[in-house]
């Protein structure tokens, strides 16, 4: 049994929404698992110097545009948010909580937080509207809003962002396979080729 | 007949030596032709304010191996230059010039010259080591090293990189159809799609 492949992605991200909802499909095909990793690219940007795509010139106009045509490429529903970016202290909590319940569920419950966001325009910064969307897949809002406030909880993210800084993680979607790393939606054609054939 | 598509890259842009590689097949697989722009990335640096790739943090070290890997997986032969980025003005100079010649040849010069760059490690910054490379496809060498310091090839270049920021252009590769821009050689699935079908 190969081991799983590590998913790190930030809730802020147009193309960790994108791997998100396509990443688990790629994996299976090569009977391959997933660990999902949420970071906070913000403290990512602290080490790197870099900002969020969309506050850089030239650059930040083209990523709208990008993302745009990408959802229609890929096939997945995208709306601009208006808020945009956001703290993803509240998701990335809410899956990590939810991880340790129901491994699978948690996966749900992290694409169903990126619609939320991406599709619905929805504000999961906010710990109301995370335990909102943890509700609809049978999480208890309560127990949601209180692992939000979970010290073991803050640590547990805290941990992963420093590890995934260690690692040299800087961007999302951001993929390690058997130690290779593999940044972004569009070299999920190379992620296909070295599962299937192994490294090139 | 559809207009021609807008190629632009900078010599010392790996993935732009990729897309140099493999655009005529593309556009040529969709009736298209392509116009050729060498520009010099690090006169749009100084408007984005961002910087070559291996000198960012964690990106940087990603981006070498990354650029590695996607050179196997394009099947296109290449080997860390030495001497890494490298003022393009004498290689994007002898394409203009070239161009105005022949403009078929002119795009084998600009295939040869990233070759002996991202291949042979020669150092295409050198005027006489360009001129070498465009006396293998036939110019005479004297001619390219008074046109490298000829004013109106100097001027040719230089206005079009001031017309390649005014469009926002600032990546490389970076190409233009029919008004839409793509970033990035991960960006040649869009274009397939893009000129096979139309805009989507």
């Amino acid at each position: 049994m190969p081991a799983p492949m590590d998913f790190y992605f930030d809730y802020s991200s147009p193309y960790g929404y994108f791997a998100a909802m396509k990443i688990e499909d790629l994996a299976a095909k090569h009977g391959r698992s997933v660990n999902w990793k949420p970071i906070l690219l913000g403290a990512v940007f602290k080490v790197t110097g870099s900002q969020p795509l969309p506050s850089l010139p030239l650059k930040g106009p083209y990523a709208i545009r990008d993302i745009a045509r990408s959802a229609r490429f890929y096939g997945i529903a995208y709306k601009q948010p208006s808020k945009f970016p956001i703290a993803g202290q509240a998701p990335s909590r809410a899956f990590y909580w939810a991880n340790e319940r129901d491994p699978a569920l948690a996966k749900k419950l992290a694409q169903a937080l990126y619609q939320a966001f991406f599709v619905e325009d929805r504000d999961i910064s906010s710990p109301e509207i995370t335990a909102d969307v943890a509700a609809t897949l049978g999480f208890k809002r309560d127990e949601v809003l209180a692992a939000l406030n979970d010290p073991a909880i803050k640590d547990k993210l805290k941990n992963e962002v420093d590890a995934a800084i260690k690692l040299g993680v800087f961007g999302s979607p951001y993929i390690v396979i058997d130690g290779e790393p593999f940044w972004g939606i569009d070299r999920f054609d190379q992620i296909d080729r070295w599962l299937a054939r192994g490294p090139f």
